[in-house]
C-alpha cells in the first residue's frame, strides 16, 4: 500500500498508509489530519487544497485552482486519489485550526471580567450562586470487635448525623475503595457531596489531610470552537479558561453537513468522538495540567450549545434534527453522566445542558439569554447570536421570541475565496482610502496577512461602499491598481498582493464574495424585520441589542449598521457581550436558580419558524442590497 | 523462552511461552488453566498433580506422591519451575471444573419443584411475588409541525398518562437510541419499567410489535459452584437453570486464600474477572442462548453469595474481612449495575445483593434464611449450610441466632487424598459388608470410581464405624485385604483398587483423610452445641433441622448423625431443602416483599463470634469422636 505523509507548518509530520485508489480527504481523515472542508469534502468551496512535496496524486484540475497553483504542485484533497507514495504540504490557514487550543491568561482582568459581570447581574436578579455541591468534613469513629458496622453504612451514617438528612446515596464509584480510603486515613474525611433537600449523593471521599476544591466545568460547544471555563464551585473562581476548534470541523462547516455525516454507518460515535475524544478531553486536560487541578476533581459540568452539537455530543441521533417536522430527542436530559460518555473528569459527574428551544435555537441560545438580561427588563432588548447560524431573541419581562436564520458560514470566512476564521493572519479590521483607495488593517497575530475573518470583511464591504469602489448591489464601479476584472467583468479588491501576503496568494475579496456576505447579512437582517412585524413592532422599540458570538469579538457596530447587518438605531445601545454562551453556562454551573432559570426562559420561548412566514422572502430579497433596497430604513446614513 | 504445552482429557491443548526459572502453577495461571489447588498452591495439599509427556521440569519429590507416581511423571504443579520445553497432562480430576458447567433439564419436574415450594411458602407468609418491572405499552400521537414535542418529553408525557406518576427517568441507554425506536415503531412501543410509587425507571423502549419478556437473574455464588436461574420476572417461570464450577478456584479453595490473592498487586481485578467474566458472563450467555433468550433483557439480577465472594464479585476491596476486627465495607448497598461491573446483561440492570450479617456470615445465609421459614414458626428451627465453612442460624419467629464455623474444605474433598467434588466420578453413597468387609457405592455419572466426595465420605466413614473397622477415634482395627498399613502403623481402605478405579491410583481413605473429616464434622457439631448452649438450649428443643448445601445433594441423615456431624434426634425432623441460598435469591429477585423481608432478617439475626466463647474448644475436642466422646449425646446409636 502506498505511505502517504502529511507535513505540517510546525514541521512535524504524520505518515500512514493507504490502499491505491484512496481518496485523499478521507485519508487525511482517517489519520486525524485536519484539512479545513467547509463543504465536507464535496468540491464545491476549494479550501481543501495542500500542496505535492513528492509524489504524485490523481486529480483534476478544479476551477479553484489557478492553471499557476496547480503547476505549482496545489490539489485540492477532495477529488485526489492515492495511486504512490505521496508527501503533501498540510497549509498553515488550514492547520491552524490544530493549534488554537490556547489557555487564557487570567491575569488578564479583562479575560474574566465579563464573567464577573454576568455573574453579578445574575446575582442581582435574584439568583444566589448556590449550587448542591459541598465539602462534607467527617469524623468518625473506628470500627472494634464490638462496633463492627460496615464501612458503607458507617459513612452513610456519619453523613446523616451531619446534614439531617435520611437518604444517602453512596455510589459504585465510591464503595470500591471506601475500606482503603477510611482505613488510610484513620477515618477522618471530607466528603464531596451533593445535597438536595432530600438526598445526600457522595461523589467521593478525600482523606481528611487533602485539601479539596470542588471543580466545574463549563463549556460552550460551537459548531466551530469550542470554549470552556474551569472553577471552584465553591467560590466560583475562574481556575482555567481554554478555547480550542471543535474537531468535528473536518466533517464539514456547518450543522446540516455534520449531521449528514452522522448519519452514515459509525458516524454518530465519530462525531461523538471527534468531540469529546479529541476536543474536549485534550481541552480539559491541558486545562488542568496547566492549573495543576486533578481532572477527576471536576464534579459537575454544563454544556451549552446549539441542538445538533448537543445531540453530537451526547451521541444521540441527530438526523431527526434537519427533517421534517424537525424534532430534538430532548430539549433537556437528567440522563447524562461522564462515565457514559467518555470525559476524562469524575465518571460519575452529571452533565447538566442548557436547554434547547428547537431543533434551530439549542442551548447555546437559551444560556445566552439568561446573561443578556432580556428577559429581565421592561424594555424591550434584541440579542442576536452570531455564528454559523444565526439566533435572535426579542422580547422583555413579559415576553420573548426567537427565530434562527441560516447566515451560512460567510461569517466565519466559509463561502469566501480568502476567507478564514479569526486566527493569525486574519485581516480583522480595515479601513480604505477614499481617493487612493489604498487599504490600512489590522492582523490578528501581527503578522502578513493570510486573508479575512468576518468582522475584516465587515469593514471592507463598508469601505468599499463608503468610498465608492462597489455600488448598493455590491458590484464594482470604480478602477484603480487593487481592482481587477475578470472577463464575465466581476471585479475584485486586493487587500494584500501576494508579495505582501503571508501566503501563497493575493489576499482579495471577489465580487462573488460580497454577494455571499450580503446574503449572510441580508438573512440577519430580514430576520430582525421579519420578526418585529409579526409583533407589529418596529426598530424604533429596541431599548438594547447585544451582539453575542466569537465572531463578533473585532466587531465595528457602525460598519455593521453601515451595510444594513444591523438596523440603524443609536449605536450607544449596541452591546457586545462576547461568547454569552460560556458566560451562561457558568452561571447556570454555580447556580442551581440560574439553571432553573434557564429552564424556565426556554419553555417560556416563542419560537418563530421564519420559513413558514411569506414575508420573510421578500424581506431577504429587499436586504440583500448595501444598506437595503429600502433607503428609508437607514435615515443616518 | 521455554514453552509449556498443557494437555486437558479433550484432547485440547495450551500452549504458552514462560521465562525460565517460572514457577509451573503460575504459568498455569496466567494461561487460564485450571488446576485443583485446595491450599491454593502451598505445596500441602497435593493436589495440583500434573504428569509430564515430554520434557523435565525441576521438581523436588513430594511426600504426596509415591515413588511410582514420580517415576511416571507425576509432579506437584505448585513446587515445579520450568526450566526448557516440556508438555504436560493436566488430569480429568483437576479439569473437571471446566466441564461442569451444565444446563438443567426443567421437563424434570424435580429440578423446578424445589423452587416453586419456597415460592409458595414466602407467599403463605404474607410476600406477594410482585416486584416493581412491568411492561407498559404504550401508544403516542406522531409528531407534527404543531405538535413538536421533543422525543423524550413525548415519551414521558405518555408513561405520566399510563401511571399516573410524576417523576420519569429516562437514561442514557434508552435516550441514546429513542429517536429510532420510535420511528422505527410509529411511535407504538412497549416500554420496560420499574414503577414506584414516586417514579417510573424506564429500561427499555421496545418497538410496539416486539414480544417482550422482561428477565431476571438470581444466582448463588459459592466459594466452589455457581448456580443461576434465568426467570420471567411477571410470572415467575423459571426460564433456564444452570451450575459451573466457580472460575476462582484457581486462586485457592476456601475464601481465606481468594482474598489473600485478591490483596496482591492487580489481584482484586483478578478476581473479580474470574467471577464475572470468566463465570457468570459465560454462564449467563449458554442460559440465555439454550432458552433462545436476549441477554439484554435481563432487567433485574440478585445474588446471594458468602460475604467474600460478594465483595469480590463487587470489586470491592475484602482485605479487612480477615483481619480484626473483620469489618466488610457493606452489608447491603444499592449501588451496584450491571454496566458497572461489566456484566453481559442490561447495562442498567440493578444487582440486589442478599446481605451480610458479617464477615462469616454472608448473603447466602440470609437468602438461605428467608426461605428456610425459620423465622415464620414458633418451633424452634435449626438452618445448617453445609459449604466450605459451615454456617448455622437458630431460632423461631421471635429470635434467631447465627454463627458460622470453618469447617475447612473436606465436606468437598479438599484436605483428603481422594477428595473431590461431586462431579463424574465421585463416590457419593457406599455401603460396606459388615463380613466380607467389601464396598458397594453409587459414582456421580455411573463411570468407574476417581474419587470421594463429601457425601461419599461421610457414608464410608460411617461404614467403616458401623462395620468395626475403624474405632471411636477414627483408627484402623480390622485387618482385610482392603485394609493396609503404613510403617507407622496409619491404615488405610481401599475402596477401589488402582485397576477397578477409573484414575491412575487406588481410589483410598486414609487415616489421615478420617481425622480431617472428624474434625471438619466436629466443627459443625460444636458449633451446634456451643450456640445451643448460649442460649441454655438443648438439642430435644430443636423441631426442625434444614440442611442446606450443594454438598448435601446426596447426604445420607442417618449416617450423618451415626459419626455425630447432626444431633441424634428423630431423623423425620431433617428436611434437606437443596441450593437455599439460589432459593433465596429466587424469591427476593421475583418478590419486592421477600426483598424487604431478607434485609429486616438480617438485621434482627443475632451473630454469635463462637471464637469468642471459651467453652467452644473443649466442645470442638470432645467432639473429635466417632459420634463424641459423650456417648450420652447419642442416645439411639
Amino acid at each position: 500500500m502506498p505511505n502517504v505523509t502529511f507535513h505540517f507548518e510546525d514541521e512535524t509530520a504524520v505518515t500512514v498508509s493507504a490502499p491505491k485508489g484512496s481518496n485523499l480527504l478521507a485519508v487525511a481523515r482517517g489519520a486525524n489530519v485536519v484539512i479545513d472542508t467547509p463543504c465536507s469534502g464535496n468540491g464545491v468551496c476549494g479550501k481543501c487544497r495542500v500542496k505535492l512535496l513528492s509524489g504524485q496524486v490523481r486529480s483534476p484540475k478544479s476551477q479553484h485552482l489557478s492553471d499557476e497553483e496547480y503547476a505549482a504542485g496545489w490539489r485540492l484533497s477532495c477529488v485526489s486519489t492515492v495511486e504512490e507514495d505521496v508527501e503533501v504540504q498540510v497549509p498553515d490557514i488550514a492547520s491552524a485550526f490544530k493549534s488554537r487550543m490556547k489557555i487564557a491568561d487570567l491575569n488578564s482582568g479583562k479575560e474574566i471580567a465579563i464573567f464577573e459581570e454576568a455573574r453579578s447581574a445574575v446575582e442581582a436578579a435574584g439568583m444566589p450562586m448556590e449550587n448542591t455541591m459541598e465539602l462534607l468534613p467527617l469524623s468518625m469513629s473506628q470500627p472494634t470487635l464490638d462496633d463492627t458496622m460496615p464501612d458503607n453504612e458507617r459513612l452513610a451514617w456519619a453523613i446523616r448525623r451531619a446534614t439531617g438528612i435520611e437518604q444517602v446515596r453512596i455510589p459504585y464509584t465510591v464503595l470500591k475503595t471506601l475500606p482503603v480510603v477510611l482505613r488510610d486515613s484513620g477515618f477522618q474525611v471530607t466528603c464531596v457531596v451533593r445535597r438536595t433537600d432530600k438526598s445526600v449523593f457522595v461523589y467521593d471521599v478525600l482523606p481528611g489531610s487533602e485539601k479539596a476544591v470542588i471543580g466545574g466545568l463549563a463549556i460552550d460547544i460551537g459548531t466551530t470552537s469550542v470554549a470552556a471555563l474551569l472553577i471552584n464551585m465553591q467560590t466560583g473562581e475562574i481556575i482555567s479558561r481554554a478555547s480550542t476548534g471543535n474537531g468535528q470541523i473536518r466533517y464539514g462547516a456547518d450543522v446540516i453537513n455534520r449531521i449528514i455525516e452522522s448519519s452514515k454507518e459509525g458516524g454518530l460515535k465519530k462525531l461523538q468522538d471527534a468531540i469529546i475524544q479529541e476536543t474536549i478531553n485534550p481541552l480539559v486536560a491541558q486545562m488542568c495540567r496547566s492549573a495543576h487541578f486533578p481532572a477527576r476533581h471536576i464534579y459537575r459540568m454544563c454544556v451549552a450549545a446549539n441542538t445538533t452539537m448537543n445531540h453530537l455530543f451526547a451521541g444521540v441521533p441527530a438526523d431527526h434534527l434537519r427533517m421534517e417536522p424537525y424534532i430534538p430527542a430532548f430539549f433537556k436530559t437528567n440522563a447524562l453522566f461522564a462515565s457514559d460518555l467518555g470525559l476524562n473528569i469524575h465518571p460519575d459527574a452529571h452533565i447538566i445542558i442548557a436547554p434547547n428551544v428547537g431543533s434551530y435555537v439549542g442551548g447555546d441560545i437559551t444560556a445566552g439569554t439568561l446573561v443578556s438580561m432580556v428577559w429581565n427588563q421592561p424594555d424591550y432588548s434584541l440579542f442576536i447570536d452570531l455564528g454559523t447560524n444565526g439566533e435572535l431573541v426579542f422580547g422583555n419581562s413579559d415576553f420573548m421570541m426567537c427565530c434562527a436564520c441560516s447566515a451560512g458560514p460567510a461569517f466565519e470566512g466559509g463561502d469566501i475565496s480568502c476567507g478564514m476564521r479569526a486566527t493569525d493572519g486574519a485581516i480583522e479590521a480595515c479601513t480604505i482610502d477614499g481617493n487612493t483607495m489604498e487599504p490600512a488593517f489590522r492582523v490578528v497575530g501581527g503578522q502578513k496577512p493570510v486573508g479575512l475573518c468576518g468582522s475584516g470583511i465587515i469593514d471592507v464591504i463598508a469601505e468599499l461602499f463608503r468610498t465608492g469602489i462597489i455600488n448598493a448591489k455590491g458590484k464594482f464601479v470604480r478602477e484603480g491598481r487593487r481592482v481587477s476584472f475578470d472577463q464575465h467583468g466581476n471585479g475584485s479588491y486586493i487587500l494584500a498582493f501576494r508579495e505582501e501576503a503571508g501566503g501563497p496568494k493575493d489576499v482579495e475579496i471577489t465580487t462573488a464574495d460580497i454577494d455571499s456576505f450580503i446574503r449572510a447579512k441580508g438573512a440577519i437582517f430580514s430576520a430582525i424585520r421579519t420578526m418585529l412585524a409579526s409583533l407589529d413592532f418596529d426598530v424604533s422599540m429596541i431599548e438594547r441589542v447585544y451582539v453575542a458570538g466569537g465572531i463578533g469579538s473585532g466587531i465595528n457596530m457602525k460598519n455593521a449598521v453601515r451595510i444594513g447587518m444591523f438596523p440603524d438605531i443609536d449605536l450607544d445601545k449596541f452591546h457586545y457581550i462576547g461568547n454569552s454562551s460560556l458566560t451562561g453556562a457558568y452561571c447556570m454551573l454555580l447556580s442551581r436558580a440560574a439553571e432553573r432559570k434557564t429552564y424556565e426562559l426556554s419553555r417560556n420561548m416563542t419560537y418563530l419558524e421564519l420559513s413558514t412566514i411569506n414575508s420573510y422572502m421578500d424581506e431577504f430579497v429587499a436586504c440583500c442590497f448595501l444598506p437595503h433596497t429600502d433607503a428609508s430604513l437607514f435615515p443616518s446614513l
